[in-house]
Order: structure tokens, then C-alpha cells, then sequence
């Protein structure tokens, strides 16, 4: 018989200690008294049963930040107060987040993910990862779960992860007085890149205790530009995550830090206890992995249109998207209280060893409203934890635990609630919804095919998960290894890739990835690893955008304060030309960045001289490295006299004499290849035949500058391009 | 307590039928019987105590083929008799492998991944990958394993695979008759890449039942280039194989397919009984590593020497290959045979479930030479198949099993007969002497630690085996996921995270994993990921090669044969000059098999003249396909009459207009970058002012020509660099 453990089981067991329930008894009792007194991790002391007016509410502040405040077990009477307290509770923890991400960091709401992704392309967008964002991503995630928000919290920890990664990565904060000299070392793009990488990693790892699963959404999802070394860099940290998670689990263990912990490193084992399935079941999940598909990119699509509406209002100013998450928080606490009023109660069943129904204490048999041995199935998903809402639906063996209204019901409820609770102004993650709505999807498809074929109410809500998981973040490998190391279940690892395969290549003919749109709705200037096909009908040269500055390789300080200050260019190129050179030639490309510091440490020359070497001994390397996020100088930052202005700058030392270049009349499709396989900022763009166009006879030699211009990210915008040439269709 | 389950144990229960055993009584030990006649999964009909002269022996040709064929069990008399019957089928078998690979497929000996990993990095050696190689492949393994060498079947697994992707990727083979028009859609170069790298990924999830440890093995080794698209469909290729292989487990178990199959999906199944651990053990843990780390580097040392000496036996011709494969298997045989006489008799333990000693038939309890009750544990190891006696180490609760003395002799005997075993013409895999030397390794690091920790020795052979594979191999998510889904133990994942980390770490400071070592060793031209350091210190102009073969725009038809005829180049820049231009300028690159094609077809005019579009008309896109490997057109196809010499060809049309471009004085390191991010072939090397050189006056204009040079792969090796410039030093 398929057996689903209690809490208590599960943490001992994990750690491969098989106890008799009888033999030790009262210790046992014990743990599982400590383990199950409130389901949300955070936290402990919580409160028990706190509208029976005949105690007194001893609840802390602190003790309301939990998951699904006041749970509510055994109204007997005063349903309207049970309810007010409880929607109040939720409204206050949901506006406290949401004024932290309105007022403080509203770069904070949402999932970070496609941030977190976006930056890995390149996108050098500095809140996305600013330490504000970071504060108010920990703690509007903990006051948006807390409010009973359909959210998950794994977005919001790979977007954490992220940011202490990028604090390590800029050498600390200056603002906020934390800054190591030795950090400097990282102060690099590249370094600071594998950092994030790394950071994204550790935030999957932590979040579902999947250390393999990190690595694998960081290269899969997170990362645009991939090498071997950070493969094993990723595998490093999240080595150390799950060796941390470990240790921490252990020393919880004795009940000390609420319920952090439970279920051991796997969240949901479901391993013991699956039953088999045969190859005629293929048909019943080849059915749940198309129609997944399709609730996937529908749930994509309206997402999408929410989205926009949503940023119609936040845009209108904080105030509004507080009343935005109010009345979110409102309807929440409506469908989740109120919903459950209408299942029908079940009686108990007889051979169980939890008690039932669960009063007093978080269980899977929520009373409610019902009758004593009774229990109110859709009350036990509702009113619980997301964490124990799911490890309810994956359990083995309990076909006959809810009805199928109930689950109907509860996969309606999630499913809009997710969609309509994602792009308000509160850390949301994306997974747990989904998850969630794909559990009861599969339960509901356990019903329609368990006549037919002998399968496993369990097994079927995880492929639920799975493909709709698959339907709506179109991952594959991550998501399979993720599923497995929640689950422990190996048997299953054919069926689950089945699924997620099947589940993403429908999902894939409707629309992109529910990540992809948000980075596109943001309009965040993402390169795709693929060149757009019209890019195949254009050359480099057509989609520069001028004019061109460029600099001498000596230069008047003047004309280069001019154009830092008249253009927003961050590259310019160096073009040496006579006296020193015989004919005006290429010398490379200079950093807006480094100009800046030539001309903060004012290496001057009052001649139009080549003595370059003096700059190498008047700056060191690390001046040059890279600031933090908008913290590098800045032009005002300068204080140059008018005399000054008149002298001259050596630019070679710091000019990079290497650019990567294409001709003017290469394919724009193989430059932009180019451009996104080596990570580029900057492509120079250079005259097929410099100083000779083809109308010319040899006498107008050396007309045309040895450059034609620099590509930039920009250029390659599907946007730029149909600004020039508006007959190419739009990239959809 | 933890419990060893028999092998019709795990299949049952690993399909998740938990059955009783007193229930199902004779239908199980059916199975049992079936499924434990012989273990190797190629065979059936097994010899039973083929020794005993008062049977006949019915062994027929067919089953000599098993992994130590000839189990000797129960030897009471004739042991030389003995010997003789067991060295003799190794030999047989051995020379029988040995011939094939000596006389038909030279490039099917040894494990075959370096070879896969050097055509992913663009490696064109043609024998590697073709249908006779495949032939040779699968039946000079079937041959190797079952000569009872100490070799693995997963390196040749990966080379079948990628053997058969090849086989489809260029259209089937012409000259077995096997062709589909309609794969002629990936007769490209980066296809039949993909295709290959999906072959690999194929190969290792098929050799260990681990689908996802093949898509992350195609990653991490095989793959040089990764692009996102690839990683699902190597997904979708190990799901398929994953679906495949378990419909055929289940097809066999009913016990028809002799022992494919056992163990189900996981071919080790310790998830059961393993006992937890403690902060403590993690020093034993680390020590553990740190040792693997250093056996393993130094099982890299001796297999290169031995390697180079091997090499030269070897190049004497195919019947010292054959000597030397004889001579190996002589001496595994004395090793297998001898050694065990080496160990004590143990005492059957009492509580044993499985008949003990095993005689008659293949089991963990070898009767040997030993008295009645009593086993030899030497011998349960050495006369066993690979894979039971990887299973024998694996178990948990069976430390006292076996003896110290046995351990450790076993422990050099593999490590030995491993390291001189590869390099013989035989194809042979390195994974399974590496885990079974690692695995016998940690359970001496247990003996060792045992007294002072409480650990378990069969989770400490699992670790043991990680740390020798990531002290040779080199590699970390890949063999983490692998050793996942071999032994189903999540909750051991922290601890074999950290345990490869620590082995590839302190094996990385010696050398490089063994397969880039074989890679080098066999001199193929390999590009590495990083540019090597003195590449900073030279510029693309310093390493290109002459001299340079350029064609007009519209060329003769005898300068292109003259110059197909006399240089070996692949790709030709293609100029063009006046009268058509006003002055010379790069036109584009063309390839050799292009234009073979083109004068196959005699697609000439007698005039100089531009009638390019004539071409397009003539041939079909798939005319320019690029054909299997040495299968494309070559210049003695050709025949072109004198007349025809004089005639001129239109080169514009087949032309690559954009090929990728670096200045003459772009550092070498980013033309390297450029080279290997982008996967290219030929890189086109401009004069940074072409027509002007710095030292001529403006009147020389139009003296250089617009292209300085073609790079390609050779010009970045290390050997090509040092033979220019000796002063920079050897890599290494």
C-alpha cells in the first residue's frame, strides 16, 4: 500500500535514520509537535487557533509574518470576525511589502529573473542589482509570502543571489560601509558576470535544495555567454549551498528554528511510495503534457496582457500600486476563505494514523466548517502553506482525498490568482503558482483517465507540474533535474522528460517563455542567440548609427570634454593620423570610462606629443577597473580649467588597439553572431577599401576615415532597425 | 539495519512493485534463477560449472561470449585444467577483438571519446567516425569485455553513438547501400555537429541509464561549441533513450533477454539502506578526496607512458598489436585466476538471505578453492562481471565482507591491470576500471577510518569511485549527475559534490584529464577554450602562413586547378581587381569543395566576364552540400580537356561575401578567441591600411594587396607558434 508520511517521518527518514514509531514514542511526539506547530519556515512561537475569544491572543508581531496568517481551523461561530482578522492580517503584511517596493526599490517587485537574465546578456541596467533592491527583495518576499499572495519565493532568491553576487562583484558598497580592498580583483565584467551567474545558481539551489538544478537553470535559463570554467564555478557554490543546507537542516533538527527544515534536502520525497506504470499510461500523459502545454502559453499570454494593464497603474505612481496590491490582497483573502465554502465535507478516513481532522495545529485535514470527523478538502489546500498545499497533491496513494469540484475549484482559484497576483508591486516568484495550478491540473486529469488506466493520483499531479511548468518557462534539462531532486523520485525521469519536452514544444508554437516576454515587456535590449532572419538582407554598414566621433591619438583635452559631454557614447575610436603617421590609420577604441579617469588625473601635455608612457606610471590598473553600477565617475565630477582645456592628452596607452572589426559590407546577420558569441559592447565597423570609394579616381585617396562607425548593442534592436528600414516585419 | 537486495529484488521493486516474498514464492525464484544464470546483459544460456568432467559441456560458441566466461566455482579438483580452459577463451576472445580492430578499423581501439571531443572541436580526421569503425566498435567491445579485461563498455558506447549520428548526418554510407535522400538536410557542417553531439549524449545515457548525465556529459566533455537549441535536443535524444531502454527492461523481465536489465533503471540501487552521516566524517570525506584526486593524476601519468609505449609496439604493424593484446590478456587472466589464491577463506555470515557460497551460478559469494560454507572475497571480486562487483563495493552494511588483504589487492590489481590494459587495440572504455579501482579505494580509506568514525563502507566506495573519476576525468556536474542516477542516493549528493570538487581540484595542478591527454597525445590538432598566455604577445600577422593563393573575381580555369593541384588549402580568398573594380578589395573566401564542384560542372565562359547567375542555375542547393567524410568530390574526378583550361569561371556566385575579418595587427589571443567562439574555419587576415605601407610615399598606393593572409586552425597550435618564435615556451 502507497503510505504518505507525516512531517515528522519524512525529516528523520531523510537522514536515513529508519525509527520505530513505537519504540520511541514520546521523543518522536515531541519533534513532531515542535515540527509541526506552523508551516512557514521563517518563523516560530506561533499562534494557535487565535479567534477562540475564550484565550488570549498571545500572538507577536513578528509572529504574523507567517505564510496564511491566523489559519483557521475550527470556526465555530463569528465567521465574519475570522475573516476580517484574517484578510486584515493579510493586508497589512501585503501593503508593508508592497511600500517597501514602491518607496524604496521598485526594481524589487516582480521575479528578477528576467532582470537577472537580461544583465547576463549585457544589459548594464544598475538598480536591477543595487543593494536597496536587494534589502526590499528579501523582505517584501518574506511579507508577500507571509500575506498569503499565490507567490513563490524562488525568483525572488535567485534575484537575491544575484545581488549579494554583485556587491561581491563591485568590491562592496561604498553607501553602506561595506567594502574589501581584496575585492577589487573582480572589478572586470567578466568576473563580475561569473559572479551573477554563480549568485543566480546559488539562489535556485537554496530555494528548492536542488544544487544540480542551480547549475543547470544558470546555464540553461539565466546565462547568455557560457565556458567551461564557470560550469564547475557554478557546481562550486552550489557544492557550498547545499553542504550549508545540510548543516543547517541538521541543527534544526532538534526543533530550534521553527519549521525550517522540513522534509530534509528533498521537499517533497515521494520517492517510497510511487506506484509503476505501464506503457498504456503513455497515452494518459502524452494527453496531460499537450493540454499543459497549451494552459502554459495561455497562462504566458495573460500574464502578458495583466502585465500591461498593471503597468498602466503603477505608472500613475506609488500610491496607486499600493491600492493595486490592497485589492489584490482583498481578493486573495475572498477566494481563499471563501471558496472553501463550497466543497462539501468529507468524512474522515478510518485508517489514518495523523489525526483527523487537524485542530489546532497545521495538517492536511482542515475541520473548517464541517462536523467533527469531518474535514473540508479544498479548506486543506486554501488555507495551508504553498509548501504543504503541494506536498499534499504530490502524496502517493490519496486518489480519494479530494473531490474533483475541489480540485477544480482550487486549480481555477490558483490559476487566475496567479496570474492576476504576478506584476504588482511585491516580490513574486512565478514557480510555486505554477506549480501549484499544474499539481491540481494533474489531479484533474488523474480523474478523467483513473477509470481507464491504474495510475497514481500522485504521479499525475507531478507531471501536472511538470508540464506546465515546462508550458509556461520552456526549460527543459533544469527543470527536469529540479523536479527530481524535489521529488527523489528516479523512476519517473523518462516520464518527466516526456512531458517537459512535449508540454514546451506546443507551448513553443504560441509564444516565448513567460521570462522572454517579460524582458521583451520591459523593453530591456536583449540580444537572442540567433540573428532575426531580415538580418540576412542587410550589411553592417546600413544600420550604424552616426555621426561618428572619434579622437585623435593626441588630443586636445577640449575637443575630448566636448564630446563625453555632447554625445552619450561609452566608446569612441582612437584614429592615428599625421604628423605621426603617414596616412590617417585605425588605432583602436577608447572607454568612455577610462577617458574619464586620464582626465580626473589630468595627465596632461602642453604639446602635442606622443609621451604615453607617462600614464602608466601616474595611474595603476585598478583605476581603471570597473565601478560598481552608475557609481564610475562621472563628467561633472571634473574640474578642468580653461588652459586646460587647450592641452593635449596622449590617448594610446589607453586605448585598446584590438577592436574587434568587420567590413562595412558584412552580412549584418554574421556580425551580429559575432557580436553576441564573444560578448561584445563595441564592433567597429570599417571601410571595405579605406580612402578609395569606388566613384573616386586615385587621386581623392584617403578621403573616407579608416572607420565607417561602432555597432553597438543597440543597432541590433529589432526596434533601431525598423526605424530605418520599416518594410522588415516586426520580430514576433 | 541495511539490507543487500538480490537482483530480482531490485527489478521488481524498482518498477515499484513491492512484492512479499513468501506470497510469490516459486514465480520469484524463477525469475531469480532466469535472471542469475549468467551476467553479462549480451548473453543467455549460460555454461554451468563447465569444469566438472562428469558433465558434458554444453556450452555453445555463442556463450562463450559472456564478461569472464568460464566462472569458476567450485574448482575441487584440475586446476590447471582450469586455468588453461579460462586463459584460453580470454585469449580467444581477446585476439578475435584485437584482430578486428587491427585489421579492419585501426581508429575503433581505445575508448573513443578523445576522438569524439576533438570532431566536436572541428577535427576533420575522416576514419573516426565511419561505418566500419562503428562495426568494429560494437563487436570489438562485445569481444574486450567479454575477454575479461578490465575495461568498461561507456567510451565505446559514446563512439558507437556518435559513430551512427555521423552515419545519418551525411546521408547513410554510399558504399553499404544504406542512403535516404531525405537526410540530406543535414549535410552541413553544424547539423551534423549537433547530430553528434546528441549521438554522444545518446552513448553515455544508454551506457549508465542516466539520461540526464548524458546531456550534461555532451556538455561538459564532448561538446567544444554549446548553443541553447542544443541542450534540448540532446534532451530529446536521452529521452528517448530512456523511454526506449525502459520499455525493453520491461520487456525482459520476464527474464527472455538474459540479464539486460537487471537492476532496473538504476543500475546500483543503494537508496535504501544508506546510513546517514555527520559533520565529523567530512574530514575522513576530504582525505578520501584529496588521495583520489592524487591516484588520480597519477593514473593519468602512467596511462600517457604507457600510451607512448604502447604507440610504438603498435606502429610495428597489425600482429604486434595482436601480441600485445594476446600478452595483456594472459597476464589479466594469471591476475583474475592467481590473485585470489592469495586470500583467506571467510566464513558464510549467518544471517544471509541468499545462498552462500554461490556455486553453480553467478553471484556475491564465490566458493573458490574454499572449504564448504566458506568464500573466497578475492575472488567474488576478480572472477565476477564488472558490473556485480562494482555492485558487490556499492553495498551498504558490508563492511565486514570483506577483508582488508583482499580490499587492497583487489585495489592494485585493477588499478594496474587498468592502466596497462588501455592503449591495446582493443576498443575499451575507461570509466568502469576507474570506479572500480576508486570504489575498492574507498572502501581502504573506510578500513582506515572505520574505527574512529561510524560510516558506512559502501557509501564510502561510491565516494571512493567519485574521487578517482574526478581525479581522471576531470569533470563535475556531469559525473555527479551520472553517479545520481547510477546509485538513486540524493541525500549523498552534498558529499559527492564536494569530493569531486576536491579530487578534479588537486588532480588539475598535476595534469589535464586524461581524455585531453590521449587528444594530445595523438596529436590532433585540438583547440582549447582559453588562448594560451604568449598569444597576448603576438599579433594575427605573425603566425599566418604563406604563401598566399588568391584568385580574381573571374578566374581561369587553369589557375584554380593548378592551384587546387598544388596546395592542400581548403578556403581561397577571392579578390577582386580591375577592370571590373577600380581597385583590388576582398571580395569574399571560397571553398576548395565548391569549386570542385563548379568545374565538375563546367559551368565556364570563354570571356572574362561577369555571368555569374549562370551558376544558380545550373546547380542545386544541395549540390553544394558537403558530402561525408573524404567522400566529397576530389580533383582527380575531374577532367578537363586544355581547352577548357584556357576557358574562365565566375567565382562571385559561390563566393562567401562576408567572411570574418581580423587586422594584421589584431592580438593574436582575440583572433584565437574569435576563431574558437565562433567555430570558424578560416579567418581572413586585412592589412590595416591596405595599398599603403607605413615606409612608401602615396605614389606605391595599391602595391599591397587587400588581404594579408588566411588563419586556420594549425596556424594557432602551440606547435606552429614554436616553430616560428622558439623563445616562446612549450605549453604544458
Amino acid at each position: 500500500m502507497a503510505e504518505r508520511k507525516g512531517a515528522g517521518d519524512q525529516d528523520l527518514e531523510n537522514e536515513g535514520i529508519s525509527s520505530n514509531h513505537k519504540d520511541m514514542g514520546p521523543l518522536r511526539r515531541n519533534i513532531s509537535e515542535i515540527l509541526e506547530r506552523r508551516q512557514e519556515p521563517h518563523l516560530q512561537s506561533p499562534t494557535r487557533e487565535p479567534l477562540l475569544r475564550s484565550r488570549t491572543n498571545t500572538t507577536s508581531q513578528i509572529a504574523l509574518i507567517g505564510a496564511n496568517v491566523c489559519p483557521i481551523e475550527s470556526l465555530d461561530y463569528e465567521y465574519y470576525h475570522a475573516f476580517a482578522a484574517y484578510a486584515c492580517c493579510n493586508v497589512v503584511l501585503a501593503t508593508a511589502a508592497a511600500a517597501l517596493c514602491a518607496y524604496i526599490a521598485p526594481a524589487a517587485a516582480g521575479s528578477g529573473i528576467p532582470e537577472v537574465k537580461a544583465y547576463l546578456n549585457g544589459v548594464d541596467a544598475h538598480v536591477i542589482l543595487a543593494p536597496s533592491t536587494l534589502f526590499v527583495k528579501i523582505f517584501g518576499s518574506i511579507g508577500g509570502v507571509a500575506a498569503g499572495f499565490v507567490v513563490g519565493k524562488e525568483g525572488p532568491m535567485v534575484h537575491t543571489g544575484a545581488c549579494i553576487a554583485n556587491l561581491l562583484g563591485q568590491g562592496g558598497s561604498r553607501k553602506y560601509h561595506l567594502t574589501w580592498t581584496w575585492l577589487r580583483f573582480f572589478k572586470n565584467d567578466r568576473d563580475r558576470r561569473d559572479l551573477i551567474t554563480c549568485g543566480a545558481a546559488a539562489g535556485v539551489a537554496a530555494a528548492f535544495r536542488a544544487p544540480v538544478g542551480g547549475v543547470l537553470f544558470a546555464l540553461e535559463e539565466a546565462a547568455s555567454w557560457w565556458r567551461s570554467a564557470l560550469l564547475w564555478r557554478t557546481f562550486f557554490t552550489t557544492a557550498v549551498v547545499a553542504v550549508v543546507l545540510r548543516a543547517l537542516i541538521r541543527f534544526c533538527r532538534s526543533g530550534n528554528c521553527g519549521l525550517f527544515g522540513k522534509g530534509g534536502l528533498i521537499m517533497f520525497d515521494v520517492s517510497s511510495a510511487m506506484t509503476g506504470y505501464k506503457t498504456d499510461d503513455l497515452l494518459a500523459v502524452i494527453f496531460l503534457a499537450v493540454i499543459g502545454g497549451l494552459l502554459g502559453s495561455l497562462y504566458n499570454y495573460l500574464v502578458d496582457k495583466v502585465l500591461r494593464t498593471y503597468s498602466i497603474i503603477n505608472e500613475k505612481g506609488p500610491r496607486f500600486k499600493l491600492l493595486l496590491v490592497m485589492a489584490i490582497s482583498m481578493l486573495t483573502s475572498c477566494c481563499s476563505y471563501g471558496l472553501p465554502w463550497l466543497a462539501k465535507c468529507t468524512p474522515c478516513p478510518s485508517d489514518l494514523k495523523e489525526p483527523c481532522p487537524t485542530i489546532g495545529r497545521s495538517g492536511n485535514f482542515k475541520n473548517f466548517q464541517c462536523p467533527p470527523n469531518h474535514y473540508n478538502d479544498l479548506a486543506s489546500l486554501f488555507l495551508n502553506t504553498n509548501d504543504d498545499a503541494i506536498r499534499n497533491l504530490f502524496s502517493t496513494g490519496t486518489g480519494k482525498e479530494f473531490q474533483v469540484t475541489s480540485i477544480l475549484i482550487f486549480f481555477l482559484g490558483v490559476y487566475t490568482l496567479g496570474i492576476i497576483t504576478y506584476g504588482i508591486a511585491i516580490p513574486s516568484g512565478l514557480f510555486i503558482p505554477v506549480i501549484l495550478a499544474g499539481a491540481s491540473y494533474g489531479r484533474l486529469v488523474w480523474t478523467l483517465f483513473s477509470p481507464i488506466f491504474e495510475i497514481d493520483a500522485g504521479l499525475f499531479a507531478l507531471l501536472g507540474a511538470a508540464s506546465l511548468l515546462g508550458g509556461t518557462m520552456r526549460m527543459t534539462v533544469s527543470l527536469c533535474v529540479i523536479m527530481l531532486e524535489l521529488t527523489n523520485n528516479l523512476l519517473i525521469l523518462p516520464l518527466v522528460m516526456v512531458v517537459l519536452l512535449i508540454s514546451k514544444t506546443i507551448a513553443d508554437i504560441f509564444n516565448k517563455g513567460v521570462y522572454d516576454q517579460i524582458v521583451e515587456m520591459k523593453g530591456l535590449p536583449f540580444m537572442e542567440a540567433h540573428a532575426e532572419p531580415y538580418m540576412k538582407h542587410l550589411v553592417a554598414a546600413d544600420v550604424v548609427s552616426g555621426p561618428l566621433v572619434s579622437f585623435n591619438g593626441v588630443e586636445k583635452v577640449g575637443n575630448i570634454v566636448h564630446a563625453l559631454k555632447w554625445t552619450r557614447h561609452n566608446g569612441f575610436p582612437v584614429i592615428d593620423e599625421p604628423p605621426f603617421f603617414d596616412a590617417p590609420e585605425l588605432c583602436g577604441l577608447v572607454l568612455r570610462s577610462h577617458l574619464l579617469v586620464v582626465l580626473k588625473k589630468k595627465i596632461f601635455s602642453s604639446e602635442r606629443v606622443l609621451s604615453g608612457q607617462g600614464i602608466l606610471t601616474r595611474c595603476k590598473a585598478f583605476d581603471f577597473g570597473k565601478a560598481g553600477l552608475g557609481k564610475g565617475l562621472k563628467l561633472e565630477d571634473l574640474d578642468i580649467s580653461a588652459e586646460e582645456m587647450e592641452m593635449y592628452v596622449d590617448l594610446h596607452p589607453i586605448t585598446n588597439t584590438s577592436p574587434y572589426t568587420v567590413v562595412e559590407s558584412m552580412s549584418l546577420a554574421k556580425a551580429a553572431l559575432l557580436f553576441r558569441e564573444l560578448g561584445l559592447r563595441h564592433l567597429c565597423v570599417v571601410p571595405k577599401t579605406p580612402g578609395v570609394s569606388s566613384s573616386t579616381n586615385f587621386s581623392s585617396v584617403l578621403q573616407r576615415p579608416p572607420i565607417t562607425g561602432i555597432l553597438t548593442r543597440h543597432d541590433f534592436m529589432p526596434e533601431h532597425i525598423m526605424g530605418i528600414y520599416p518594410h522588415f516585419a516586426r520580430r514576433k
